[in-house]
C-alpha cells in the first residue's frame, strides 16, 4: 500500500478476476447462504434466478480477498523499489452495495476499484482515508455488482 | 416467510446470535480477507486493533446465515399452523453497512433485524419490497455492526 498522501482521486486498481464454479457457490452458500437458489441446481432452476447463482455475499467477499491479494503484489513492488510499505488500517464501512445481476455458474466477474475521495483523518491523528466506488462486471459486460467503501490508511511520516 | 401483505414497518425479529472463535475468524479470513490481523494473534495485537478481530465481512455473513434459518423456523411454524409459507425473493442491495467496533475472539453478537419501509413492487408484479435495519450487538452492549437491506417478497395471490 503506497501512503495515503501519494494516492490521488481518480487512481484506479484493476483489482483482478474471478471464475465462480458450482462447487464454490454452493461451499459458501452452504456456510453463510443457504438459500436453495444458491445450493441446488434444479430447485435454483424452477426460482426466480432461472439457475444456480452466487450468494450477492460471496461476489462482494471475492472482491475483498482479490483486493488484499492485488496489495500484496504492490507491497513486494514497493519494498523491490526500496520503498515504503503504507499500513492498511480498518474500514468504517460500505454503502450503496448493489447486487444488479444474478453471478451464475462459469460467469468470470471482472473487478475495478476507483479512488472517489480522500480525506485525513481527525479522529486518527496520522492516517488518511480513501473512498473508493469498486465494481465486478461480468463476461458479457454487465455490471453484476458495485458498492462504495472506505478505509484507513497510514499517512506518511513527518521527516524527522 | 410470510407473505409482503402481511409484514409491517416496525415488525422486529431477533434473528439470533453467534460467538466468534478464533478457529472460525482465521478460516474466514484465509479464505477471503487475509490480512494479518484477521488471521495472526500475534500481529494482531501489534495492529491497531490490539487482538485477533474478524473480518467485517464476516461479521455481515453470519448475520445471513441467521436470516435463512430464522426463516426455516418461521416457515416450519406457518406450516404446522397450515398456513402459505411465502417465497423469498433476490435482494438487490445493502447501504450504510457499518463496522462500528471490532469483533474480537469469543464475543457473542445478537442480531436484531427490523423493518423500516415496505412498498409494492413495480418491476416485479406479484412481489413486494421490504427495506430493513439490521444490528450486531455485542455483550457489552456496543453495537459492532449495522446495516440496512432490501428484499423482495412474494405477495399474497389474489383470491381466484
Amino acid at each position: 500500500m503506497r501512503y495515503w498522501d501519494d494516492i490521488r482521486v481518480g487512481d484506479r486498481y484493476a483489482v483482478g478476476q474471478h471464475t465462480f464454479s458450482a462447487a464454490e457457490i454452493k461451499a459458501f452458500a452452504g456456510r453463510f447462504d443457504p438459500q436453495l437458489f444458491h445450493l441446488d441446481e434444479s430447485a435454483a432452476g424452477r426460482s426466480h434466478f432461472g439457475a444456480l447463482c452466487a450468494s450477492g455475499w460471496h461476489t462482494a467477499v471475492v472482491w475483498m480477498r482479490l483486493m488484499v491479494e492485488y496489495h500484496r503484489r504492490e507491497d513486494e513492488a514497493l519494498r523491490a523499489r526500496g520503498d515504503a510499505v503504507a499500513m492498511l488500517g480498518p474500514s468504517p464501512g460500505v454503502r450503496d452495495l448493489k447486487w444488479l445481476k444474478p453471478v451464475y455458474v462459469g460467469d468470470t466477474i471482472s473487478y475495478v476499484t476507483e479512488v472517489t475521495a480522500t480525506r485525513s483523518s481527525n479522529s486518527r491523528p496520522g492516517w488518511g482515508l480513501l473512498t473508493m466506488l469498486s465494481t465486478g462486471v461480468n463476461q458479457r459486460r454487465e455490471t453484476a455488482i458495485s458498492f462504495v467503501s472506505t478505509t484507513f490508511v497510514a499517512r506518511r511520516p513527518a521527516s524527522p
